[in-house]
């Protein structure tokens, strides 16, 4: 079998953050598979097709992509960030476990990125310093109990958090309830960061705390990072105030 | 106040994997302050000073870059995989926080890398494509008991584990003692992958189960994925299983 599948992490979005590698195999494909917005991002190249899809034919689209691979074409597909952290690289996988025995003959790479929390991370400092969870807030792939349970025990037992898909049209209401668990777990001024396409144009980033927190500071395309009890804020005269968690647990306590 | 201070991700290793915005920014340094080995990673500039330290001496190593930038000169701090993950920036930020006021008027600026974890992932499959942590089995910087406490819940709740600072010649029983408990709360099946100097020329990747699974496989330069008890192996003819946690909860359990 000569095809070819490679799953491909875009970065947060800006071109500067894209690697090397990843720019290498999106350039080697024949046919990039992947949500229009993804696709948008990546420069033409003459001979290349794009096969665009929404960003809820997660598994349809890996379908097609392992049937194209599986025809002898070389194929990428493209995810935001890191295709291995909620995105395309579980869809892949799972379509190849569910599909016909000759896609597990197939030549597949990952190409990992920089995904969304490191970015969102880096603009304010050092939230995720220490032990910390990502989480996704999507009851569309696990029943909304087991998203509380997850939440009550990462914050419970100290991790900082990164929240992927906060909020959507169909899912008002889960950002604030998760909000609310997390009140009941962290002190009032534990930091909260608000990081919205890291490294595009219309980037925001804003820091509240916990207790000021709303679902209605983001959208589809905002990570939240909720830092621990151990986590600090540093006012700068002039600048946004650093976020960081010590790599020492009790290292302001005394 | 003229200096900078670029906290810098070098990624995983391969200089495929080091970003356009990592290089530019290595290359805009009078000094770069980092430990030996990934200093040796980065291609020499003339006009270019380097600054290695150990690998222990991380606050104060963030203490003479610090002093160096606010004298006027442009520094970089290097990092292996991401600088915001057990690494450069938490130690920056913290010396800034304990250090003179005028730090706090320094022009500071995080790239990120991509992170250890990712890059493990990447070469076996998605085994981090739902929720999971990240921890670090390092009870130099916590107490052990808490290492435990959040190896219970992670595990408990059903995050994959990935976990970083695995093993040193200083903490030769810590892994193994992490698997004796995670052994508690997960099926024995349970994938684990050990990833070591993922990207470079001494990799070695490899997949067990959590039953199997030996504290003596790994090493320092070790990144080390456990799965959920839903995280799946898929075996393939003439090449290494996927691994891989699927994006939805109960995926395979009707």
């Amino acid at each position: 079998m000569s095809g070819r599948l490679t799953v491909i992490g875009l970065g947060p979005g800006s071109p500067c953050q894209l690697t090397p590698e990843a720019s290498e195999a999106l350039h080697a494909a024949d046919v990039v598979f992947g949500y229009g917005p993804y696709l948008d991002r990546i420069p033409d190249r003459a001979g290349q097709r794009r096969q665009a899809s929404d960003n809820r034919e997660e598994i349809d689209r890996a379908r097609r992509a392992l049937t194209e691979a599986a025809e002898g074409a070389s194929v990428a597909v493209v995810s935001g960030g890191d295709p291995g952290v909620f995105a395309m690289a579980a869809a892949i996988c799972e379509a190849l476990e569910r599909g016909p025995c000759a896609w597990r003959e197939l030549d597949l790479a990952i190409v990992p990125g920089i995904t969304g929390m490191l970015a969102v991370a880096a603009r304010v400092g050092a939230p995720l310093g220490h032990d910390f969870c990502a989480l996704s807030l999507s009851d569309n792939l696990k029943p909304w109990p087991v998203v509380e349970q997850r939440l009550q025990a990462a914050a419970g037992a100290g991790f900082a958090v990164a929240l992927y898909n906060p909020i959507s049209r169909a899912r008002p209401w889960q950002l604030d309830r998760a909000f609310e668990i997390l009140r009941a777990h962290l002190p009032a001024a534990t930091p909260v960061v608000f990081g919205r396409a890291v490294g595009r144009s219309d980037e925001r980033v804003r820091v509240t705390i916990l207790s000021a927190a709303k679902g209605s500071d983001a959208d589809m395309a905002t990570c939240i990072i909720v830092g621990s009890s151990e986590t600090r804020v540093v006012e700068r005269p002039n600048r946004t105030a650093l976020v960081y968690t010590p790599r020492r647990v009790g290292a302001f306590s005394t």
